[in-house]
C-alpha cells in the first residue's frame, strides 16, 4: 500500500488539522469532538445546516464548510459513519437559534446516527429537520444502504440550501427546498479502479484490466454490473441516459450538469466527459445552464467518474449562484 | 490502458471543448488555432498575459484563463510543447495595447517555441517580454531543461501577476513581478507512481512497490533518485529542507505554502502534508500566512505531490489575496 500518510489511524486526525493550519480563517477543527465549524462561529438568528459521514471522500464535507454552505461538518473513520456524540456537539456548537437542518446521504449508519443525535439535540431544545439524500439511480438498495445511496446530488442541496439560509430562509423552507433538490437530482458513476483503505491496506476490490463496475458506490461498493471497459463517449452515454430518463428530466428544463471525479480520475478526463455528457443532454432538450466540474465528493485514490444532474429552477439557480466561501467550493465574494 | 478518453489523439481538443461547454462565461476557445482566452476578449490599456505548455498538467494553464489571471493559454498535445503559431495567434488575440507577458516554464521546446512568437509578435508591433519560471529545486539540469524545471511556482506567478495587470500595472512592473516572484519560490515533488501517456498506452516508468521517485518532473522525467517509500512525515521533511534551504528562507518570513497533487493524490493526503510542512516551516521561523491545497499542476494520474514555499511581501500578498475569476481558480468576486 503506497499511501502519503503516517499511520492508518492517524490519517484523519492529521489531515484535520492540515486542514485547520491551511484555512484558519474560514474553518475551526475542533479536535476534541471531532468536527469542524465556520471560523467565526453560528450565525445568530439564522439555519445553520450540518452535514458529515464517513472520511476518505474528501473535500466532502469538510471542504463545504464556510459562509454560504454547511456551518459543520463531522467527519468519521475512514469510510465510517461519524458518532451521535461528534453530530450532537456539532449541532449545538452551530445552532443559532432558527434551528438546524442536517443533510444525510442515504447510508444506513449515517442514517440511525444523524436520528439519534437529532432526537438527542431535541431534548436540548433546538429544533433539527433532516433531509435524506438519495440520489444515485444505479441501484435501489444496496450493500449499506435501504433504498438508494446518496452521492453527487449532496454537494449541490448543500450548496444551494447554504445559500437558503444565508439568505435569511426559515428552517422549514431550507428544509423544503433540501426536499425539492434531492427530488430534482439524479446520479450515477463507474469505477476503473478499486481504493485501499489505510486499515485494509489493500484494494475493496479488484477489476481486470479490460473491466469496469457501473453504477458504482463510494465506498467501493459493487454498482449495477461489471462491464468491459469502453470509450469515454459510449461509458457517458451509459450513464446520462438513465438519470436522463429517472427524473425524468423534459425537453425545456435547464440543468446544472457536475462531473465528478471519485479521487485518482485527472481533470482531462472529466472534461473529455463534460462535453459529451452536455451534448446528450442538448439532444434531450435539456439546457445546460450551471456546470461544476472537479473531485468533490471521492472515494480516497479510485479512478472513475460520476454524473450528477440537478434540473434547475429560477430560485435554485440564484442559491447555487450566491456567494460560497469554503476550502473547496469558492466564488461571488 | 484504462482512461476515459475515446481516443489518443483526440482527448485534447474533446477536453477543450468540454471546458468551452463547461464554462462559457469565463473563456472562450479559439478551436482553429488552438488557444483559448477570456471570454470576454482583451483588456484594453492593461498588460495580457500569456502562458501554456503540454496538456495534460490540468488544470494548468487553461484553468488559469479568466479574470485577474491569464489573458490566454496554448495548450500543446500531450506532455508537448505548444507551437509559436498557437502562441502567435495567442498574442495578437488578447494584446490589449499595453504589451504582453509570456510566463514560460523552464522545458526546453516551451522556452524555444515562446521566444519565437515573442519575436514573430515584435514584428506585428507588439510589446512583448517573457519570464522563464524554473522553482524546481530537485535537479539542476534534466531530461527535458537547461538549468531547473519551471513547476508549481509558475501557478503561483501567474495567479500574483495576472492581479497586478489587472490592476494596471504597466509591463516592465508586471514582468519585474514575475521575475521577484520566480526568484522567491522554491518547489520539489515525489510520485508513488507514474502516468501513462494516451499515445505511449503505458506507464513511462515502473516503480517497486516500496519504491517512489524523489524529485520528480511533472512529465515523469527522473528526479534526483530512487528512494524507499517512506512515512509522509519524513517525505514531508526530505521535501521542505532541500526547498527552505535554497532559497534560504529566513526567520520572521512570510510564505504561502502551496501542497499540489499530481493528479492521482487524494486531497486527504495532501492536508496530511500540508500538516508536516507547515510544522517544519514554523520551525525554522517561517509563518505561512497564505495556503493553496489542491491538484493544479498535475501529470495525468501520476500518484505522488509537490510542495512549493513563495517567500510573500505586501506587494505579494496584496496581489494573492485579489479577485481571480477562472475555472481553477476563483475567490474574491
Amino acid at each position: 500500500m503506497k499511501k502519503l500518510i503516517n499511520a492508518p489511524d492517524k490519517v484523519v486526525d492529521e489531515a484535520l488539522a492540515g486542514m485547520a493550519a491551511a484555512h484558519p480563517g474560514l474553518i475551526k477543527v475542533h479536535f476534541e469532538r471531532n468536527y469542524i465549524t465556520r471560523a467565526e462561529g453560528p450565525s445568530k438568528g439564522k439555519v445553520a445546516i450540518v452535514s458529515g459521514g464517513g472520511s476518505g471522500h474528501e473535500p466532502m464535507h469538510g471542504g463545504f464548510v464556510g459562509r454560504g454552505m454547511l456551518h459543520a461538518a463531522c467527519p468519521g473513520a475512514m469510510f465510517t459513519s461519524p458518532t451521535p456524540d461528534q453530530m450532537l456537539e456539532a449541532t449545538k456548537a452551530v445552532n443559532g437559534g432558527a434551528g438546524v437542518l442536517h443533510i444525510v446521504k442515504n447510508y444506513t449508519g449515517d442514517v440511525l446516527n444523524f436520528e439519534m443525535a437529532a432526537d438527542l439535540a431535541k431534548d436540548e431544545k433546538i429544533k433539527v429537520n433532516a433531509v435524506i439524500t438519495d440520489d444515485d439511480v444505479a441501484v435501489q438498495d444496496s450493500l449499506y444502504t435501504a433504498g438508494r445511496r446518496g452521492v453527487g446530488g449532496t454537494v449541490l442541496a448543500e450548496k444551494i440550501c447554504g445559500a437558503a439560509a444565508e439568505a435569511g430562509a426559515d428552517l422549514e423552507t431550507v428544509t423544503q427546498l433540501c426536499r425539492d433538490v434531492n427530488a430534482s437530482v439524479r446520479s450515477m458513476g463507474i469505477a476503473l479502479s478499486a481504493c485501499t483503505v489505510p486499515h485494509a491496506g489493500k484494494p475493496s476490490f479488484t477489476l481486470a484490466e479490460d473491466e469496469i463496475e457501473f453504477g458504482i458506490g463510494i465506498h467501493g461498493e459493487p454498482g449495477r454490473k461489471r462491464i468491459k471497459h469502453a470509450h469515454a463517449d459510449e461509458l457517458t452515454e451509459m450513464l446520462m441516459e438513465p438519470i436522463l430518463h429517472d427524473l425524468p428530466f423534459k425537453k425545456g428544463d435547464h440543468a446544472l450538469l457536475f462531473v465528478n471525479g471519485m479521487g485518482g480520475t485527472p481533470l482531462i478526463e472529466l472534461y473529455v466527459i463534460f462535453r459529451k455528457a452536455a451534448e446528450i443532454a442538448a439532444k434531450h432538450g435539456v439546457t445546460i445552464s450551471r456546470s461544476l466540474v472537479g473531485s468533490y465528493i471521492t472515494s480516497l485514490e479510485m479512478a472513475g467518474a460520476s454524473i450528477s444532474l440537478l434540473r434547475l429552477n429560477d430560485a435554485t439557480t440564484k442559491y447555487w449562484d450566491a456567494p460560497v466561501v469554503t476550502p473547496a467550493l469558492r466564488w461571488g465574494a
